[in-house]
């Protein structure tokens, strides 16, 4: 991998004792001049104490710093909540020596427990000198909770003969089902935007990566997407022709994230594909595939990498979508096990069982009603994730 | 237990090979005489061939035979799965003397296998020979697919000076969220009724027991509850205060039984009640309910016996419905963890990890925005599910 490394941006990570395991639990991602800012929060409308902070902060489209820390969600922490949230962020602008309300602030962790202001409070100030061009990574490694891998992209683009970076940090394995948003995400690029232009991308760039994954169903309190341009490439977002250049830019790099949040989902063995095709319209695709994604008995199916196509059809008719059961196919990969809702025997069930010994395969739903589709990605349920959550904050 | 005898009904059971286990998996119940019928049916799009069989035979309100295997649900089976469907009624008829427009069948097992109807008849005669007033419990095994205990109850009533026996049996452990429906259900009387009184008194009975459980959110393509009256104890439903009486009884009938079937959920250690009081009206109540009753991280959280209330709040907070998160209160039992959205401290949580030690307990959330409320039950998420679930067919 290339060196996480974005021009103008310096970052770093430190342990400030909020993790039980004295792992760095605390990140900055600092740009060097004020930077244009855009951000995708989560739609629960239970929100997390920083999501609101930031969600009043970001209206200004001017960021320069965000504080992050894993082990505490700060959510549902009331007014108390958004004071330490306010007054994490006035630490971090202090010790960094800007305005601070140029500091976003984002959690990630168990939900309903003060914050340790003083704990974070203590570690800034150094955290704040020793940060560097590469320590993008090291924020990557302080966001994680049950995440096993950090996850982090990078990717160059040119326009006009110039080149810009965009890179991304991102954290996530359980409470994922993110809708219009996802767990927390950090975007940095080098080009310059309007917060408009920016906040526009990074919408569409959600809507087909974060928005079309989920793990458990479960959508989190403090989904957090933010994207800050500083500009210093010289190419502007503006320009039409080079926006279409960066979306699909920035496309591909949060749907690379998107895939690896699913791939470390808590526990999972497997990463599916499940695609809806031929529906009435985009909607009930995505009932569906969500509906077959989401359903436990589908999930448990495949950790045990029996193709009970069964239970997809079960889930497929109780998504509350109108459809014939009688035109329904169903696809493991190329291998077809049920054809106008009847299963295909057991020749082509072992095929599929051979499909599922892998750990990344595709379930295809042709309903044969017309002529929309939906893509979700997810992930198997295993007794991992069981033993995961039952003992999470014990 | 008394013996599980209504008079006018003989029953019993067998073994066809069609469970794995050579336990017995063929069960017959049988009216002496022609008894008033109704059925609640699933709402799964996809339907199993005996749920469209009876569908349409319990036009004719009338029955005299019920039919039941386990080990093959006879579900996505096509034209075929009809035609054995209707070849199972026919030999059960002929064995029992019956017109077989009178048998109605059901079945219960995996999906999508063609039915081993040879194997049935080759043991209906024997089986229709051998039907006793007490068979019924018979069934109730017989019925059985990984539930860990058969379920059935009987309760007598009287009226007018005469007395009447009402009993059920019932299956279900996973694919359990029923909707106007549950899994199999079976309801012997001996009053009398027409079909349509029968059919209402049923419908308020499912909606306050079967349509109140959930174990994993999946319904289920054979959901089926058929209820019989023969007539026999002289008490007939059309009296108005009659029907009263008969439908308390019945209520606490389906309703015990349908916390057994919570109770027995796949892998469940706990039985969990989810009440939601002060909502703006019942549907968003039961909502919230079944957002959180299905919710994987706060079912696991309760297995591993922590009152992580924080997944209840986001759970809450993703259930879709208008809501104050400012304004919700959480007790598990009569311990209140959150008051107003926040956390009440550990010394709270510690009195509520005590109340989840137990193996029954009910978590309240107060939304304090109207005077509709719902109440579901559900079980917790064990690694057993897992295991069970991932080798169902294996």
């Amino acid at each position: 991998m290339t060196t996480l490394q974005v021009p103008g941006f310096i970052a770093g990570a430190a342990c400030a004792g909020i993790k039980k395991d004295k792992k760095s639990d605390l990140g900055i991602i600092f740009s060097e001049v004020p930077a244009c800012a855009a951000g995708v929060f989560t739609t629960n409308r239970v929100q997390a104490a920083p999501v609101l902070l930031d969600k009043e902060r970001i209206k200004s489209g001017l960021c320069q710093a965000i504080v992050v820390n894993s082990g505490n969600a700060n959510a549902c922490t009331g007014a108390r909540g958004l004071r330490d949230a306010c007054a994490v962020a006035k630490a971090a602008a202090d010790a960094l020596g800007i305005d601070d309300e140029l500091t976003l602030v984002a959690s990630t962790g168990v939900i309903g427990r003060p914050l340790d202001v003083s704990a974070i409070k203590s570690v800034l100030p150094q955290l704040a000198r020793e940060l560097t061009p590469s320590g993008l990574f090291d924020v990557a490694r302080a966001i994680m909770t049950t995440d096993t891998f950090p996850k982090a992209v990078l990717k160059k683009g040119t326009f006009d003969r110039k080149s810009f970076t965009v890179a991304a940090v991102a954290k996530g394995a359980g409470m994922i089902r993110p809708d219009m948003a996802t767990m927390l995400c950090f975007v940095c690029t080098d080009v310059a935007a309007t917060p408009e232009t920016l906040g526009n991308t990074l919408k569409r760039a959600v809507a087909g990566s974060f928005n079309t994954i989920t793990v458990d169903g479960d959508t989190s309190t403090n989904d957090t997407v933010i994207a800050l341009a500083n500009g210093l490439s010289g190419i502007n977002l503006t320009e039409p022709s080079c926006a279409g250049v960066f979306q699909k830019i920035l496309n591909e790099l949060l749907f690379t994230l998107a895939l690896q949040i699913v791939q470390d989902g808590e526990g999972a063995t497997k990463l599916v594909t499940i695609e809806v095709r031929s529906a009435p319209d985009e909607k009930s695709a995505r009932q569906v595939a969500y509906t077959v994604a989401n359903s436990p008995l589908v999930k448990t199916a495949l950790f045990g990498q029996d193709a009970n196509w069964g239970r997809i059809m079960a889930a497929v008719g109780r998504a509350g979508v109108p459809l014939n059961p009688e035109t329904v196919d169903i696809f493991f990969d190329n291998v077809c096990v049920v054809r106008d809702g009847q299963g295909r025997g057991n020749a082509a069930e072992e095929e599929a069982n051979r499909v599922l010994r892998g750990d990344r395969f595709t379930i295809s739903i042709d309903l044969k009603l017309g002529s929309k589709g939906a893509t979700i990605h997810t992930c198997d349920l295993s007794t991992d994730y069981i033993r995961i959550n039952s003992h999470y904050r014990t």
